[in-house]
């Protein structure tokens, strides 16, 4: 069979054809060996064109109004004329059948926008193939002149790190609820947002969202921040008073333009591109590593070994890796 | 030259003869293969011998006064009749030319104290290599009969995760200071700790120390305990005013007792040596790579590719990996 002609796809996506945007993003999914290579044939060509967007990754346990969030954002900018893509990091959805957003009828009046496009999460059986897949979705969106992505993951797993360090932006929501439901945040969270935003900061709610905004303040004052430039805002919104997504939108432009001007923005790019590269190539050398038939056949054994202290841990790595 | 016999060392070691555990350290330290392949059979012979010790992590910043509290806390220990053993994780200790706990001068009544063991960082290039040799050094006390290990890392660099992955408890000292100060905690610091120490609890010190408690106790609020078997605490301790050692051993001394209750503490121990295992099976498939003459003659023309956008990260990372 002749390989499939990637310059199709290319102009497709160029031209903003919805139909071979969507077709690409199919072949980027696919686990056949031809439409991987179609895709990577793809991505070479469409890279040049990619980069010209405000990437916001948007995080928050179930139940903070995530969904309801990314859509009244997307609408907002949607409405002033931006192309707003929606895109999804939930490595669950193949466990559990659903997905975030796998149900577009979830953001109806988003999905129905003319300047709008709502992707799934990508189903794959490791978090690194879902993160992977993600990536690429959102640079094909980029070269089809999106200029806002939003993607989105669910509070659980380590999807948080994934996002994270794909976007230019990454906002965690909360709810504040009766004392000790903010605890729902997960280790490490708190570290990587460059941005908090409470939600449901709205009728009997708001002196408990007022209570969470200063501890949450205080919590961010024991975090060093990463750079003078920036310190991580604690804002309040609310699915009912407006205003709330617009304060949001604001905070991230105020960061876009603050690193812009201190060349932190291109770095923080460089830096996520290079960083991920080698994400890659340890993945790469993992699967060698597990690929080895003899290796994978002593694991188990040397784990239990090592867990119980008849080798230590040195000794067991030696082993392993002469099998290499 | 025939090889290095073992058994002088092990004898000496369960012998708590102190000249042949220095012997083993140094063999340890070494970079000559005949000497790391002694230190090797010697370590497989002690092994079982290990594993009888409460290991206590410390960590801050400098200025917090570490020092003064680990002599304080060793020599409370010591003459309780506990054989304490001091060891250093410090990757700056090479560049710098000294080494924290480097003049044993700096403990004076802890180094002449009979039942006290104090050994500087061993040097190195990186920090997995110094904190390689630290855990067999550790191992080495275990078996030469001390109980209590204290393992002291400065706070920079990523030193606090190597030494939280490898004691039982790891206490962040702190001090209170004019608002600001409190902010020097590194990110994800507070999150390793099962313990945090406010040093300095003295005199005109005694307002701001009582602040940054409920402070830190609302931001600890918001970090997802491990288990529900533990919330880390927040004492105050100092070293003008007694009390504050006894106080921060007592709480060691209930988490070592509740984890021992509900198998917590031997199953995080396995949990470490797992991890250790695999972190040295990561860094010797990454040693292969990076031995590799081409792939490390590519790698920074194709990293500069990547960080310009030329390539994608994924066909960089595919690219060196087809040179293994």
């Amino acid at each position: 069979m002749a390989p499939i002609d990637p310059d199709p796809y290319v102009r497709g996506i160029l031209s903003g054809h919805r139909r071979m945007i969507a077709k690409t993003m199919t072949l980027i999914e696919s686990s056949l060996k031809e439409h991987q290579q179609a895709a990577f044939r793809v991505m070479e060509k469409i890279l040049p064109h990619t980069g010209k967007s405000i990437r916001l990754g948007v995080t928050g346990v179930p139940g903070v109004g995530k969904s309801t969030f990314i859509e009244n954002l997307g609408v907002y900018l949607a409405d002033q004329g931006h192309k707003v893509a929606v895109l999804a990091v939930d490595p669950s959805s193949r466990r559990s059948g659903g997905s975030i957003l796998g149900d577009k009828t979830r953001m109806e009046k988003l999905s129905a926008h003319e300047n709008a496009f709502i992707r799934p999460s990508p189903a794959g059986e490791t978090l690194g193939g879902v993160a992977a897949k993600t990536r690429e979705i959102m640079l094909v969106c980029e070269a089809a002149g999106f200029d806002v992505i939003l993607v989105e993951t669910v509070g659980v797993g380590q999807s948080e790190t994934s996002v994270a360090s794909m976007v230019d932006f990454f906002l965690v929501l909360m709810i504040a609820g009766a004392g000790d439901e903010l605890q729902g945040i997960k280790k490490g969270v708190l570290e990587m947002a460059d941005g908090i935003a409470i939600n449901k900061a709205d009728g009997e709610n708001l002196p408990a969202v007022e209570k969470a905004k200063t501890d949450l303040e205080t919590a961010l004052h024991f975090i060093r921040p990463e750079t003078p430039t920036w310190s991580p805002p604690v804002l309040t919104c609310s699915s009912v008073n407006e205003g709330g997504t617009k304060k949001v939108w604001d905070m991230v432009l105020d960061h876009h333009q603050k690193f812009k001007a201190t060349g932190e923005f291109m770095q923080r790019r460089k830096h996520q591109s290079l960083d991920w590269m080698w994400t890659l190539v340890e993945a790469g050398l993992r699967k060698r590593f597990h690929n080895n038939k003899i290796i994978n056949e002593k694991i188990p054994a040397v784990s239990e070994q090592v867990e119980n202290e008849k080798i230590s841990p040195s000794a067991a790595a030696d082993m392993l890796l002469s099998y290499l």
